[in-house]
């Protein structure tokens, strides 16, 4: 028989989970293995939230399995590292985000894509290589590989900086990997909420011009004077959307509403490229003519790799970028799972773990 | 008042041509220009029945204006070249695809990709630079600036060879674009008909694995042991596709009737490139989620630039590529067009304008 999660590792851990799909989280004493050869130990102090963390937690998804300690924007510092780990050492600045393990045996592994193996261990709610379920950051300690720990530039932020563990790469390596970096290229951001505001900055940072669509005229203002965008269209405007018609060398969709194709695809130029990382949970009408006549690409993109992570973040802490967070309690956590759910936080939650959680 | 068709050009032309949206196609007398400084002006002995000319002819895109002489695979010999002709001269084996003339100076343009150039002139049924409509292939002579005229290699037949100006570039340029041709990489191409059909012989010489996904079993003998295909799928038996899900690197779709991608997107491994070279005319329904998770891409292509069209036909004449073609004399057009609805041809008719083409 399996044993409880407080018997299964040797060190006692604690943190908070869902226990039905309620999603209602509430205090949860767990274990974590020793520090193996390859781990790294860390003391968390900073976790976001992130929205696939309310779905999970709600197993909206079909695939939850109870309990869930939630969280994959960790951050905290080094306390323990095993005997073979050659990068990280007690007292860095580390991150992890929403993997833990791979095959590494596969193509996409041996190409630095973890992310697309097939065998890709999720950072909680997964079984793990020794069978054990695997839990996030909504707790006091985290050990994982090296492989799957990044170091956080000394100028970040560790808690304006944790989102950008998933949100970060999740815009990030698209940007990189359809080739939409280049300096006066123009690249559109559909949605502006944890991914479409780091998007933004990301884009910025590259130095293309960046242009936010959203169906919502009141965040022009922000978007613009505020995020860095240079221009701000209403998706839901036809003259605005007509004028900005064949502009764009691609688009970042992180809208996971289901939504028009249509005007977006006839936002690009020729070879355009929209990438999707937001997934609607039905199909989305794709007309395949304007695809033909311009030879643009649909395409989808899940976070990045361990080495474009650390690339990611590096580009950060280069660029000054950091993502706009309202720091909680833990105990406040429910309260922001709900306001979450209302799209109402500008633009990421981040639970202040290393103040607030506090063993009973 | 515009001039008649016989009237607006010094020449006189003499070729078949629909003249409402019946799509009946009858003798016709037109004219065209004479030969300008740029322009190559040929005797046409051969032409292609591309599906196209079929749906121009019945207007069924609602674009067609009448009387139209189709025709985008022509092939013949050159008889005139005007005086700033560089590469070609009388005599030599010529061919014109779909496409006549662009701005030439847009970005597409400037990167051979005139075939995206929002001024594209097609090569039939559309506005010319001077205000005349172009008329195709179907027809006993062709004037078109050099740009747009390509040489065929001594060792192709004419006859067979004259569909590769639009079948051919139509699959040549999305396995070239997508990265398609690498030795070891399998490719799956969807329907066996006048493009599918070349699909399969181009990617055999560039020497990629190909497998033929079709509807029909009855097509599996013909494919492998006639084309050289190295697999068929039934794409209606759901154990053959599962079997082969996430084992090939693209795909050409050539289908132009509504179909369900999810099962094509489901054959891609991870990174794989699903290309639709077929226009089905509702819009086909597009799962988010498989794009996300395997970074996929579904993708338009349109023909190609001239530069590659050349490169096209080369690599057709070193490979020994020619499209399956049954040549009828042109006062079977109409047979044809019926038989051709009804996918009754192996695989594309072309025209033996030369012997069969006479005027009144």
């Amino acid at each position: 028989m399996a044993k409880s999660a407080e018997q299964e590792h040797p060190t006692k851990a604690f943190g908070w989970a869902a226990t039905d799909s309620s999603g209602v989280l509430s205090p949860f004493k767990f274990s974590r293995r020793e520090t193996g050869e390859k781990d790294v130990r860390f003391k968390v102090l900073y976790c976001g939230i992130c929205h696939s963390d309310l779905h999970m937690a709600k197993n909206d998804w079909g695939t939850s399995t109870y309990p869930i300690v939630p969280g994959h924007e960790i951050v905290g510092i080094v306390t323990e590292v095993g005997s073979k780990v050659e990068k990280l050492k007690v007292g860095d600045r580390v991150g992890v985000g929403c993997m833990v393990g791979a095959c590494h045996s596969c193509d996409s592994c041996d190409n630095d894509l973890e992310n697309y193996c097939p065998k890709m261990i999720l950072t909680y709610g997964a079984p793990y290589y020794d069978g054990t379920t695997t839990y996030g950051g909504y707790s006091d300690v985290m050990v994982a590989e090296e492989r799957y720990v990044v170091r956080i530039p000394d100028n970040l932020p560790l808690d304006a900086g944790a989102p950008l563990l998933c949100a970060g790469i999740t815009v990030y390596s698209p940007l990189q990997h359809f080739g939409l970096t280049k300096p006066g290229m123009h690249v559109g951001v559909v949605g502006l909420g944890g991914l479409g505001h780091v998007a933004v900055k990301f884009a910025k940072g590259f130095g293309v011009k960046v242009t936010v669509i959203s169906t919502s005229p009141s965040k022009k203002k922000e978007a613009i004077e505020h995020l860095g965008a240079d221009y701000f269209l209403v998706s839901r405007d036809p003259d605005q959307m007509q004028a900005a018609m064949g502009t764009m060398d691609g688009i970042i969709d992180t809208v996971s509403a289901v939504h028009p194709l249509v005007p977006l695809i006839g936002l690009l130029k020729s070879q355009g490229k929209l990438v999707m990382v937001g997934a609607p949970n039905r199909p989305l009408e794709l007309p395949v003519f304007p695809l033909i006549m311009g030879r643009k690409v649909v395409a989808g993109s899940c976070i990045g790799g361990m080495k474009e992570t650390q690339e990611m973040i590096d580009f950060a802490g280069k660029h000054n970028i950091t993502a706009d967070v309202e720091v909680i309690p833990v105990d406040y956590v429910n309260t922001a799972m709900e306001r979450l759910e209302k799209a109402d936080v500008r633009y990421r939650f981040v639970i202040d773990i290393g103040n607030t959680l506090k063993s009973a």
